[in-house]
């Protein structure tokens, strides 16, 4: 299993035990992920969190979430959303995501999970919401003219996103690290102040190397630098055509002087489950070409499942299987939300 | 019928006339109040919006919130909650309020209302959030050190409540004319943006004379100068008995000089359906005995009624009615948030 060693939440501390939790422990965990319907999923998502979900869904309970309001926060066209989250979908199918081991919902479909909004926000102050790292940096990148309401209530959301299904449990990027902070912080103050309802989740840091795109900056789809899970082979073979390197004809993975040649070694090597050193020395003075030539094999060779099981899956299985997620998931979210209104008095 | 006349929405634009509207249009208005549950309700909330109420019910469709949410804002023991939401419907049963022509219903019990939260919050900016009057009054007045998440994304919440169910006519206090205001705004946005969904609901200003509390301060429970619907003859009386007046023996009303006298004639002429200067001739030379005199017959000949009904309820009938009213609010709001999934693509 990746990241820290998980604790157990305080919630069930009467089995707690120091150090390294037992199996049985760990089997108690809900894990809570999700994404954000903007896109395909490519291998950087793959690398980063997809192949860490496929790993987690036969260990735990598992939510997987479709962010899909905070699609609305940076976008402007609404229209695309439903072809996104089927398009998403797809993805999860197709890397291996078992709708039988795991709920896959979507956030806008619970509307009890949604309404745990209002207490949460009672628990925050503003002080503290304007405060957030991350919050910060969206709004610092983010193209809309004036920061809106929901992007400034956002960590909030996530909090509601966790802690309705009591989440233990949240693989996360270190960009998110202070998201789950605001997730613990709203479920310690709510069982301080209206008794223990939830449990205080912990992050799970990814290990694996970050993924660059292939011109050598941040992975995106919308930079075209990254290759899609349900990119054809063609497709693959021309971004990788593209992909910057430099002009030495001997290839060594050295991450300081030659990024973008260690990038595409780093690729090859997760694609092959090898490290990224021994091919390096495979190739030697075969230069750029040579080192495309093997990403290229690599990659289609590793996404040739991929696009089979995508293929097997129609859109009547996407809509089925979202249905099927939303239904479980508001069934857990009309209990937790039960017990919220119990421990307020409502 | 009170307030200025109400105008069409524009989204029913089509029969909207010059100047008066006509009955036909007006009987087509949804108006939605309410209230916080934070204690018995007074004379004060009588004359100044539940007669209206009262009124109201027969012509329109009429939703009653009980904003219990709001109440977390600025309370810390949750525990009074459900005492005063019964004390509350019992006090809306004893003035007339009628269950079967009207909703009422508590905001916690509604999710699909809550969700609406989320795409309103992309609609309305962190400056205008800021802005906000209201707000800004209601930060300067809290005993929190800290404002809260919720208490800064209040007028979005009354968006929510207002256009859950369509309301076009929202009675209100002066202090609440910048809330309809932001909900307005984010119903014209949510219309550009996504299609025409609501209408844009009007403030409806109340024409009554402000009652003041019998010290002469801001009639409110907690300072002892207010009272109940649900107050004795003898409360009442003893109330009375302890209001502020001044020694001159020849009763006036006159309200720059003698304000508390003023108040408790404002309060007889409500009472009795008189003007208070004829109550005042009437008095004479009779001083403050004959004033207090007469101010707590009339109090207490206007509230044997209504205390007469509220005997006639028992807590099991409340419960009954929240529960139905719950039920119907609901089964609008599940119809106003398909529409906005529907309108926002999801």
């Amino acid at each position: 299993m990746h990241g820290p060693s998980p604790r157990r939440p305080p919630m069930r501390a009467g089995s707690l035990r120091d150090g390294m939790t037992s199996r049985r422990d760990r089997m108690n965990h809900v894990v809570l992920t999700g994404d954000r319907p903007t896109g395909p999923l490519h291998l950087g998502h793959y690398f980063g969190s997809l192949a860490n979900r496929v790993r987690l869904q036969d260990t735990y309970e598992m939510y997987v979430l479709i962010a899909d309001y905070q699609v609305i926060t940076d976008r402007d066209l609404p229209g695309s959303i439903q072809r996104n989250i089927t398009e998403l979908l797809l993805d999860y199918l197709a890397v291996g995501i078992d709708p039988a081991k795991v709920i896959v919902f979507q956030h806008s479909a619970i509307p009890e999970l949604n309404q745990l909004l209002l207490p949460f926000l009672s628990l925050v102050s503003v002080a503290e919401l304007s405060r957030n790292p991350t919050v910060k940096d969206e709004i610092a990148h983010s193209s809309q003219q004036a920061v809106s309401g929901l992007m400034y209530t956002y960590p909030v959301h996530q909090a509601a996103d966790i802690l309705f299904c009591k989440g233990t449990l949240v693989p996360v990027g270190r960009d998110q690290l202070p998201h789950v902070e605001v997730t613990r912080l709203v479920a310690r103050r709510f069982n301080e102040r209206y008794g223990e309802v939830f449990p205080l989740p912990e992050a799970m840091m990814g290990e694996q190397p970050l993924l660059k795109g292939l011109d050598g900056g941040k992975m995106s789809k919308s930079r075209g630098n990254a290759i899609a899970l349900s990119a054809t082979e063609d497709e693959t073979a021309a971004l990788i055509r593209k992909a910057r390197t430099d002009s030495e004809r001997l290839i060594t993975f050295d991450e300081t002087n030659r990024p973008e040649v260690a990038n595409l070694l780093t690729l090859a090597g997760l694609c092959l489950g090898r490290a990224p050193r021994d091919i390096a020395d495979e190739i030697g003075y075969g230069g750029a070409a040579a080192l495309k030539r093997l990403v290229t094999e690599a990659v289609n060779e590793f996404l040739r499942p991929i696009r089979k099981r995508r293929a097997e899956h129609t859109e009547g299985d996407v809509r089925r299987i979202l249905a099927e997620g939303n239904e479980r998931a508001r069934e857990r979210a009309v209990i937790t939300l039960g017990e919220v209104r119990d421990a307020m008095g409502f």
